[in-house]
């Protein structure tokens, strides 16, 4: 037998016992912003979404198959709740990882020990042959410089410098490292490295090796780059204190040429009075190969999908258009983003707002702004008169970049933000095996899409004011 | 080969060039908060010895072998970082969940289905031949009443009212559900239930059940009861929509008599300049016997602990006297909370400010404050001033409740806090076979520990005034 609580008889009660005409200004956002956080805690569609991406479909690396099934599935879900909903093509640098990664630290007695490594995206493979060498140890691109040719050629420099843990901002950590994957392994073919080891980005201690981009520069050789585990960097690291150590590295990974034609997903909903003011929401549809590319980005994806999935059930029209963009290739290029400026710019198009969410599913914090310095500090003033209505949510608005795939935007001279959650678990899962649904905390995802839309609401209700 | 990273360099000289006596105050206390930040982030120990009470010790339930191994290890833990540690009397039921339960739903054609349960805290059994009856379910103890006893005599009460999911503070939710739990089965049994099945208290959909404390009132009968999981209460519900439901129930659990003489675990260090003033932080030893009592509460035993490792570290001497208590039983009784304020009342101490962390170890929020009505002004006036310096790692003081321990030092008429964590993830585990290490993040354990010794340098260096 089912009976229908009390408490819902209150609410109800409650609810139409409030004369709109009664409320303030203010009194109406909260309000509006109350029924986003309700109507998306319970009946939100980006957890569902985001396991499907993640689970169903899997790591989402720009030119595979299943970055293909991610941009129809995302386009029809879309259709569903968009006026338009549209596939914009761009092009990507199709790498595939191949067979999986030898590689094995040897000790001067020629012991073995097999330990985990991931190619690192763009590397170029070693070939059958594998690739054998001793390793140094450095903990900065200028010690590579420093030691010079003599030191560095025909070894496999191993970059070894962690992330800093006393950083609140895990991202902060990150960016203090992240120079090590990204232009370490071409700064040690530049002195006559044969290969490169690099130590996890992540201020974790564990066996999850973590992937991303590697960059080589024109004009300087281009040798085979793998990530190691912290642990495993670890035990490198304590090994040659007191050893020579050679490593054996085989990797399959390569680029396939030509490039891909690849896309990304635009859906639109025409605004009513405003129709030339675009507000624009995203994330990247592309994630590494490893994983199911959850936090990093689908999270961002799916808490854009749930702004216009949200505001339909509300039966919100908006006075601005708004976009929901899923770039393609945020990882390896930033082809999607790229291409969408272009087309933007090329359409005399007008990005007012443009809010990007790339750091994971996690507890919304705020968001941080970013516009061109003239006229930054006029439209800060304009978002803090909001952050009473956001308080509630324990949310905040500082100075901050946006996002890699909205910054091309910015010479539209419009207002780019970045979602900010909570920081501290996303370098945990970055780009990892274990970036999977399971590691997202579904209140955790649905509040931050609740945070965004809270923040699209505003700024389609008040506009911006560049004067 | 190994390298002493530029970085580091650049840190040390950086460290000494800055002249102590060119700080304002403010500095000397951004600077010491950082170095609290800096220590327990790299030497941290709250997450090793978490780790040895969650697994090496397991679930610790006030009374059993498990709860006295706590006592011991932390006591000895705690001896090498305090001028003192002692043991405090204090007595405890011992309720023992016996075998495993069995519940079973059987539908009107009689087929059975076996889903897991857990006894509630404090129930009693039903004896190996188990109850068997028809179910009705209810979502508000008031719709108990308003059955009476011509329908709910010689029946199995479910209670399966859902936390409410739009609370954007996860507490809220529980508080607005824990009744069924809690006082449900003692009012089923006044209105002649036989037994009472109560839906998880947790936001989460999913197949964990959660035990939990209920009390019986003094004069009614005393029937058994058991919760299931959030998934198995919609199964049954959308079963009792068009069917009638029986339950069996078979439950192995009872108090064991006499009471247990257990022990809160208290630590000292001496004030140099007031140490008749006492500044308190705690959390509670036991959990329930289910999982590892890991978010609830050994965080909060370990945060507390981590106060004296940290400022030991930092050879900070307090010049309060600083408490850190590990109580005994909160889960079953309070009888540790109860037994340390009825203690401290008699030797006529003064707690100037008691923090209780009992809300996991999660990302910080913050603090909330309590105190007797003509103090908290005055007293919330001095803790806002100190916002600046907490600001940087996102924590803010508010009014609210404390902790349930150290609520009965209330009549002292000092400061009583509660450490206020992120909460969207607490109810996943709360009480439940998944609150284990593994489901804790450490670098959120380590900030929350932080956050708390940073709260208590502020209370210990600049007193509060309580004219």
């Amino acid at each position: 037998m089912s009976t229908i609580p009390m408490r819902n008889f209150f609410i109800i009660w409650l609810f139409f016992s409030i004369p709109v005409s009664a409320t303030s200004q203010d009194d109406t956002d909260a309000l509006f912003i109350r029924s986003i956080h309700d109507v998306i805690l319970k009946e939100g569609a980006c957890y569902d979404w985001l396991n499907h991406l993640s689970e169903n479909i899997g790591g989402r690396l720009a030119g595979s198959d299943q970055a293909k099934q991610a941009i129809y599935y995302t386009r029809d879900e879309l259709q569903m709740i968009a006026d338009t909903v549209y596939l914009q093509p761009c092009t990507a640098p199709y790498w595939t990882r191949g067979k999986k990664e030898v590689v094995q630290i040897i000790n001067s007695k020629g012991e073995t020990i097999d330990i985990g490594g991931l190619a690192l995206g763009n590397s170029v493979g070693t070939g059958t042959q594998g690739i054998r060498g001793e390793i140094i140890e450095v903990f900065t691109l200028d010690e590579v410089r420093n030691l010079g040719r003599n030191t560095i050629q025909g070894r496999i420099v191993f970059f070894n410098r962690p992330m800093d843990p006393t950083h609140i901002n895990t991202f902060h950590a990150y960016g203090g490292a992240a120079d090590q994957r990204v232009n370490g392994p071409s700064v040690a073919a530049e002195f006559g490295a044969i290969a490169a080891i690099v130590r996890s980005l992540t201020t974790a201690k564990d066996d999850v090796p973590h992937t991303g981009v590697t960059r080589y520069r024109d004009g300087f050789p281009q040798i085979p780059a793998v990530a190691i585990s912290t642990n495993d960097s670890d035990l490198l690291h304590d090994m040659l204190t007191t050893d020579h150590v050679q490593a054996y590295i085989e990797t399959d990974c390569r680029t396939v040429m030509p490039e891909k034609q690849t896309y990304n997903v635009v859906a639109e909903i025409k605004g009513s009075t405003f129709p030339e003011k675009i507000i624009l929401v995203g994330g990247h549809l592309d994630s590494w190969d490893v994983g199911g590319g959850a936090h990093d980005d689908g999270a961002g994806c799916v808490h854009s999908m749930e702004v216009f999935h949200a505001l339909k059930k509300l039966e919100y029209r908006p006075r601005h258009t708004l976009r929901c963009v899923l770039f393609m290739n945020e990882e390896n290029g930033l082809g999607g983003g790229l291409a969408y400026a272009a087309a933007s710019n090329q359409n005399n198009e007008f990005h007012m707002a443009a809010i990007e969410s790339d750091a994971g599913g996690f507890t919304p914090r705020g968001f941080t702004c970013d516009a061109n310095d003239d006229i930054f500090a006029n439209l800060f003033r304009q978002l803090t008169l909001w952050e009473p209505v956001l308080e509630p949510y324990h949310l905040s608005i500082w100075k901050g970049g946006s996002g890699a795939d909205i910054n091309p935007l910015k010479s539209q001279n419009g207002l780019l933000m970045g979602f900010r959650p909570d920081s501290q678990r996303y370098f945990d899962f970055h780009h990892t095996e274990t970036d999977r649904i399971d590691v997202v905390n579904e209140r955790e995802l649905k509040l931050g899409a609740a945070a965004i839309t809270s923040l699209v609401y505003l700024l389609d209700k008040y506009g911006l004011s560049f004067d």
